[in-house]
């Protein structure tokens, strides 16, 4: 499962992230793709586990996901609320805040783990039965229909499977020249939207990762477990871990008898050792199921979602290609903040290609073996996480999906992000700023905005460092898919990379007004040490400066009352004299204070945003069910302009030529397509592959030096002189005119008209 | 070794790449690393093997690559010819010449390999000793300091080691935020240059490759030998041909007893089953040297300069990293064909990432184990590799080092590439193109005009697929640097996959008139065929259709004269009767022609072009041997401007805050320097990282709303209104205007003037 944006909740140890696993299959994979024929039934019981079957029936008549060809899917938004649909939903939402209750009364109780888990697997379920009934209700305000998308996309090259003449491998996608096009025009808008607007340090690091690195960012220990599946369901579970609860359960029961108790306890403590067979073998003596639905699970089996391979010809180091591009900036803090002046707050920025060897990729671009991010790590005071820039953005509508709302069977909300800052549902100033600056970003490639929200990760979902975490989720096709995360990481990584490499990751902050701390420290005199220790002097010196405050007042005292004192140090012990050290408690002014900073992460699924965009954005011609089209906007089409040659008439290339080199000038993308279609065809095509302009050459052209340029949305033209085009498509293009105002310049042709002189 | 610009010669077998490895040796690691201290020798041997202790002792007093720290490196154009100088030099040519001709007599004498490669060796090491000695005698044009120019590159993190926390690991870097910005900045120039000025099909694939794409395309076989090295010169051999070669010189030697030959014929047939250990035990009981040095070799290595992973869950699916992006293009070609409509030719372009497991990285940036490339790939029709925009560039000046030239041990020419086509010195318009527009884009980056040659292949170091290869080589301090690699491929790549896939890799040509040819064909009668064969029908049917025209006969003879044939299809023989088919030679009117395209590949090593461009553009200030600073192009330099405000005053800041946000709105990356250094401190470190423009916000800009805007290289100043500043900084930094030009418009700022102003 490529969960491009949430590595802060996924990739690190279960006890980090909980069951955020099985939340992202429910949004990924809408359990609609099985089959719905029963009516709707009411809830009863609290734990409704062994009523997930039926639950899973009552599903909206009008599906997600479907697989059939060329099925109409409804695509619906989701954010207004209507009062004849609300008394259905009310059921359902009572449902989910039933269980959210007893969720919340589990956890204040400190119930074991175990049942919390269960009970949270079974709000999900509720949550996802409400999430799909809303959908089906909402009026449909288009018709999608996922095969004629995709078979667009792949017509027209935008991207296909790689190595397709090889028979391909799943999770693998080449884009051709249009999805590369768009791809690397939505990367500029990035750059600029963020990196240059907002002064970030780009930064360009290694693929190939050694593996101490990813050990300290919790990768490895994740990544290398024995796993088994719930042979039904497809959920996965960290062998060690289920054994050692199932036993735990098993030994607490009140008729366990004592030497199975003692047997289970022999297990446990042997347990972090035993090879896949053994663990397979308890597995078998325990008939231990899945403990969430009690099905039957497979063998166990090895997999890490990492990529290893080995650096270098000796095989000696091992490495990993990386899962994400975030701790390529972690390791350069240092370096950064030094580029930075040593100023906080920062932000530093990298786009690069991440992998993660999924064990079952699909949903086309959402699901991916390789993709590409983009990542931001805003560095900040952890005591200070205003943004000098929030009162720009507080005006911001914003669709906010609260943790406490997902938990109360409610709707997502409309609300400003000041709003959601000042309440304090969003943590802070900087996480709410880069929440309406991702929010902006989607809108200006094109997310439809009734079709984006921010989704808060509810408390058991959050990896534990980190103190709020929002995604960014768009509507499709595939239900509400995440396709940006937005967390405050803390400072969690920064100080796995210090704990790791001793290495001390930290900024410092001059104080306001000089402050007087007490120390207690110890006074060495260095020409007796070296005299007595030699060699060792230094390892003795270093040693005595390391002490810890309860260590100096030992030493303190034991040289009061018998002048000596024993220092360990390297396995080798010093004897230590009253003539080499005193420890002295004194006054001291300082100036700055030294914090690891805290980090807030944007983090963008490149592949997922595209994918997104371009659902939100194919479109079929209302007279002409055949011909489809897609109204990305101008900034990140693949191509810019189109020139049309009215016919082969060869008076028209020299007009053509020209208009080719002065498009190249301004670095206006353009084809010129002078095949042998009709006019109207040839339009259809480029509309296909979004071209946002057209430019007619046609008879008048040679005689007045005139031309249509045609506008692919509302299929409008104008008629303008050929030498004011280029600088016309360029504004156009890049959003700063709009085409109304080009219409208040230019004369519209009527389309008979301008199909009249194209005939 | 990272010879990022020349797989086409090299990532093949040897049999196919020749000598290519030793020869990059001489290129990217001169000898001159070594101590020198002998006076100059004259050659009289025509075998120097002997001699090369000797020959390598001869090298310039001012040396290259030196690794000593601050030493001034002279850097020198060589494109100049002085009569005193080929006084000097005149014996050296003769040396290589005389050397170059026993080359070429041996090949025309059909001498055994191991010959002309020994030839060939010592072809080289002459050729190294005239060039060393050119670049001595070459008047000094200024000093270069690699290790002062590292300091600025690491200080101002342009690039840095990775992972260097962890210990970091060789041949891996991470650029920072001004490397960063260059790099991506050299890829958008390069994206216009190439992609949208000549309308490419850019592409963006997939970096894990399954192993049956690189088995096809040769890198497998490659790169998973063992091999020995050489132990003193590092030079590799492919263990199992040394060994052949070795020993089949052996048995040809006329004392040779009869059962040592037998025993050898044995070993050389057994040999390709060999495990390492064996042929280890083969090279010991032979006593097998270096056949070019005579030197002792090391033990066998397994060694695959490709990455390895895995693919999926399973482990079952071998995958490597690509070595290189073009594969992933020829995969591509029929999706690519059609997306062109057809029509050849076209070129497809990828920038992407690529890997390489160096055995022992150096050489910063030149050698490491992941970098950028940017690949085109421009297919033609192999009987027509005209260019239609060759006249454009016919003119253009280039500096060529032909192969007859090296060989001759004469310099490199420069002509014009119009003159290299007519000639045939360089094979065809389309690969003189390409040639003649991978120097404008080096030149507008910033390389040195006078430190850039094309050096052609020499046949013995060229693929034997390629007709035409030349190197574009940029010169510095490690020498003759191969930064873009400019190759002829034929259609070696595309018939590879062809043969691997079965699916025809193939354009089609419409015939200026139809053609008859004749073909013999079997018509099938269908409904028989499927009666009597039913479900192999399909099979028999196809069989019967791939037959070749002497089966066909066959078939035929056979028909006619037992009326019944024996197809063997699948393991299967099915008996034909007459009734099923008829063998027909019939005239057939053809109006497309099927061909297999061309390839013409220009491979940008994107880390070689900008280690160069820093290179070139490193200087020191004439006053002060301390301020170092980049004069790279304002279109590539990191950042555009800068924005220094006089002092801490309040009141500079809500100009500074306006001209930021208006630079904003015009996409110029810029930093705003508010530290408390004087301005000339400030300016120096704003040209240190190489910023062309600098703002200078001083107390007039409060009363008048101007200021001073300072050019990097002359350090020139002007002043005018705030308002002009972005666009005149937008123009200067795109080239469409120059500073010349600023300089007319506005009132240049006497140094001294500026300097009381900014007191």
């Amino acid at each position: 499962m490529v969960l491009v944006v949430s590595f802060p909740s996924w990739s690190l140890p279960p006890r980090l992230s909980k069951s955020i696993k099985y939340h992202h299959h429910t949004i990924t994979e809408p359990i609609t793709s099985q089959k719905h024929t029963h009516p709707p039934k009411t809830y009863k019981t609290f734990f409704l586990s062994n009523l997930n079957p039926e639950s899973r029936n009552y599903l909206p008549l009008l599906c997600w996901g479907t697989n059939k060809k060329h099925r109409a899917i409804a695509i619906k938004s989701v954010t207004m609320v209507d009062p004849k649909m609300e008394e259905v939903l009310a059921p359902l939402r009572a449902a989910v805040k039933e269980q959210g209750d007893i969720v919340r009364q589990l956890k204040s109780a400190g119930a074991p783990e175990i049942d919390v888990k269960k009970a949270v697997a079974e709000l999900k379920v509720r949550k996802k039965i409400l999430e799909d009934k809303e959908l089906a209700l909402t009026p449909v305000s288009e018709s999608f229909d996922r095969a004629k998308m995709e078979d667009l996309l792949k017509r027209r090259f935008f991207y296909d499977q790689s190595f397709a003449i090889y028979g391909g491998i799943t999770g693998q996608f080449d884009y051709g020249p249009m999805g590369c096009a768009l791809k690397a025009n939505m990367l500029n808008v990035w750059r600029s939207f963020f990196i240059i607007e907002e002064g970030m340090s780009e930064v360009d690091c290694s693929v190939l990762t050694p593996e101490p690195v990813l050990k300290a960012s919790g990768h490895v220990e994740r990544f290398a477990d024995l796993m088994v599946k719930d042979l039904k369901t497809g959920e996965c579970f960290r062998l060690d871990h289920l054994i050692k609860s199932a036993l735990e359960k098993l030994a607490a029961a009140k008729d366990t008898k004592a030497d199975l108790k003692e047997k289970i306890a022999d297990i446990v403590v042997k347990l972090d050792g035993m090879t896949k067979d053994e663990m397979g073998a308890i597995l078998k003596d325990f008939n231990i199921k899945s403990p969430l639905t009690g099905n039957d699970l497979t063998e166990p089996i090895e997999f890490n979602l990492m990529f290893s391979t080995h650096i270098g010809p000796t095989g000696l180091i091992k490495g990993f290609l990386r899962p994400e591009t975030a701790q390529g900036i972690f390791v350069n803090f240092k370096r950064l903040l030094e580029f930075n002046q040593g100023k906080l707050p920062f932000a530093a920025a990298q786009i690069g290609n991440a992998f993660r060897n999924e064990i079952s990729p699909r949903s086309g671009l959402l699901r991916v073996r390789e993709f590409t991010m983009a990542e931001i790590e805003h560095f900040c005071n952890p005591n200070d996480k205003s943004h000098p820039k929030f009162s720009d953005v507080a005006n911001t509508e914003i669709t906010l999906y609260s943790a406490c709302d997902q938990m109360d069977g409610k709707p997502a909300k409309i609300t400003t992000i000041g709003e959601a800052v000042s309440t304090k549902l969003v943590d802070n100033e900087t996480l709410g700023y880069y929440m309406a600056r991702i929010q902006a970003y989607l809108l200006l490639v094109g997310l439809a905005k009734d079709k984006v929200r921010f989704r808060q990760h509810m408390a058991q979902e959050m990896a534990h460092y980190a103190c709020d975490c929002w995604d960014a989720e768009a509507l499709t096709s595939y239900g509400w898919v995440e396709c940006v995360g937005c967390a405050d990481r803390s400072a969690f990584d920064l100080t796995q990379h210090t704990k790791a490499t001793g290495i001390k990751l930290s900024a410092e902050k001059t104080l306001p007004a000089p402050k007087t701390i007490t120390v207690t420290e110890p006074q060495i005199n260095k020409g007796i040490v070296g005299k007595i220790f030699k060699k060792d002097a230094k390892a003795v010196t270093e040693a005595l400066s390391k002490l810890s405050l309860d260590d100096l007042n030992s030493m303190s005292d034991s040289l009061n009352a018998t002048g000596k004192y024993d220092l360990s140090e390297g396995g080798s012990t010093y004897s230590i004299t009253k003539d080499m050290v005193t420890v002295k408690t004194l006054d001291k002014t300082v100036h700055v204070e030294e914090f690891t900073p805290s980090v807030v992460e944007p983090s963008f699924g490149v592949g997922r945003v595209m994918y997104a965009l371009l659902e939100h954005n194919f479109r079929t011609r209302e007279s002409d069910e055949q011909r489809t089209y897609l109204t990305i906007p101008p900034c990140v089409a693949p191509l810019k302009c189109a020139i049309f040659p009215l016919s082969s008439n060869a008076n028209f290339q020299p007009f053509i030529k020209q208009l080719s080199a002065e498009f190249r000038k301004v670095d206006i993308s353009h084809r010129i397509d002078d095949s042998s279609g009709s006019i109207g065809r040839r339009y259809a095509r480029t509309d296909e592959i979004a071209v946002p302009f057209g430019v007619t050459i046609d008879f008048d052209t040679i005689t007045d030096s005139t031309a249509t340029l045609r506008e692919r949305d509302s299929m409008e033209q104008i008629r303008l002189p050929l030498s004011d085009i280029p600088d016309l498509v360029r504004d156009l293009s890049s959003g700063r005119k709009t085409w109304s105002e080009a219409k208040e310049k230019f004369p519209t042709v009527e389309a008979k008209q301008a199909a009249n002189a194209a005939e």
